[in-house]
């Protein structure tokens, strides 16, 4: 059974594992640093499909069929999939897993989706109500820019604040069977707003609510940066993840040693133009099941702290004038 | 702890209990059939704000607010809120919790979410993850109307089978204290495509979720239609009620003595040109929490199922000539 600790964590005493994780990307993904740690490259952008939004769909779809694949599952297996995607209404997710029949969480936690489906599922499975969870994310470049910003052929220009939408779906296993990690712990990110209104920028809209949790965290489990192999953000990118820095160092703490970025590990900034480097809900979730995990498995990594980092916007909102408040969700993974 | 039963349910063995409830409506809302029975009704549909969906966040705000108040509680005291609205992004419960500081899981499910937040809220509470959790959903008229259909001044006419979005917040406290109910058991639903494309039909599109979550539902639980007070959906209007009915029908199961559509009961169609009725995630979630809780504590209700029901569309999955999938996730809810 969970443990409560402090003011928003959990302790597992019966840590969930995880068994298997599952990533599939795009062309432009595949040709960044991780390239070859994905499952699966697909080089074309629509997939075959008719629209972006199927092209997400079919992402996620593939996704969950390379993971029971890969773990030797089938699809009565999973009791219930945690997902979700950064459009309107998860219209991706719903169209993408519709066909396997599983009860469904349906998530929104814009980039942190990962770090809220990974919680919730862990939750789910320690306490003994389900043997086998799926926790899933994904984003699309082109579906996102069609949701928040200008039509494609506009050609708009970008700031170098700017990042670029992952098009990727990741997916994991969690189960009571043991895997080669396991979720030991969890902190819950409140909403945290500091009036950015700079949509353009969402690394600074981040980067507040990943120093809280973070903060909160080292906190509630009595812990410091140095109890950790890796400390990872989602997607806050090279200006988000400045801010990150000095806004823990302000509470005491200096993570620099042992962070990465999976939004600034997925591209080569200067040969991609992906200015401050990749986000949405595929960044973290794929790099966490293509790079992460396979360091877990070979030891490389013992124990990481996983922190997907979202940023709480909508067209309307941002047509509105509103500020863009950030999430951002705790997850530590331990080497099993 | 819970306890996995059939292929989609939990049984509680210690379930959490329901400690309060708090609604609050719009004029309409008001003016209908359960009027008297809502904690407050806001007269200005703008609430004083300068926009539908500013209007819709001071609608979950206050009703936070009022829930904490009747419980007599801080908002220290609640350690997670699940919670979400129909809008792109979840915007509108983005600012309406911001700023009581609570770890938030976010949740999309249509107009089913109020049972997904009840279903992962009771999770969290059973497992000993939490002391006090609120689960809440809301919706807006005019912020639904700008999101999914036309402007509110092109003043289009509706068809018959149309609903009206419920402008209504409602919300839950899940407790380890001992409340005048508790959630004995949950049944998740899966995501059901019948292929309907008609967003002006949503009964029709999620009869069929609600159909197969019910039936799924008692044969988890080895129950039939006489073991419940009432079987309560959420808003499938009159059309979808009778599909409902004919599909449990033709599965053996005969509903119609003991069920109640929320979205029937929230209006008076003949009177407030509401024609198939109430809609949106706080149609089913004010009348929780406004009329059946009420019942509940009387003792006129001793066990009830609560399914609201979601049709999962968007405004682009619309207008790509999608068809709308539903789901619906069935609670029991039993007097203490």
């Amino acid at each position: 059974m969970g443990r409560m600790i402090g003011s928003s964590s959990i302790s597992f005493d019966k840590p969930p594992f995880i068994i298997e994780g599952a990533s599939i990307v795009g062309q432009k993904e595949g040709d960044g640093p991780l390239g070859k740690l994905f499952d699966v490259v697909e080089q074309d952008p629509m997939l075959g499909q008719e629209t972006w939004e199927e092209a997400e769909s079919l992402l996620q779809k593939e996704a969950i069929q390379k993971l029971l694949f890969k773990a030797g599952m089938s699809k009565e297996e999973i009791r219930y999939i945690f997902g979700g995607d950064l459009l309107g209404q998860l219209i991706a997710t719903t169209f993408g897993i519709l066909e396997f029949e599983v009860p469904f969480f349906g998530l929104y936690g814009a980039c942190s989706t990962m770090g809220e489906a990974l919680s919730l599922g862990a939750v789910m499975v320690e306490a003994g109500n389900a043997d086998n969870v799926i926790a899933m994310a994904s984003s699309h470049f082109a579906s996102a820019e069609r949701q928040f910003r200008f039509p494609l052929a506009y050609g708009n220009q970008r700031p170098y604040a700017a990042t670029w939408t992952v098009t990727g779906c990741g997916a994991v296993i969690i189960s009571t069977k043991k895997g080669f990690a396991k979720i030991t712990g969890i902190t819950t990110g409140k909403i945290v707003d500091f009036g950015v209104k700079d949509a353009q920028n969402m690394g600074a809209c981040m980067a507040p609510a990943a120093a809280d949790v973070i903060y909160q965290h080292f906190k509630d489990f009595n812990s410091t940066p140095a109890d950790y192999d890796k400390i990872i953000t989602g997607d806050l990118g090279l200006i988000g993840k400045s801010i990150l820095f000095e806004l823990l160092k302000e509470k005491g703490y200096d993570i620099s040693a042992v962070h990465m970025d999976c939004g600034v590990e997925m591209f080569d900034a200067s040969e991609q133009d992906t200015h401050a480097g990749g986000s949405g809900c595929g960044c973290s979730a794929t790099v966490l099941a293509g790079y992460v995990f396979k360091q877990l498995k070979k030891g490389a990594f013992k124990k990481i702290l996983f922190i997907p980092t979202g940023a709480l916007m909508s067209p309307v909102s941002f047509n509105e004038g509103n500020s863009v408040p950030g999430i951002a969700h705790c997850v530590v993974i331990e080497k099993n």
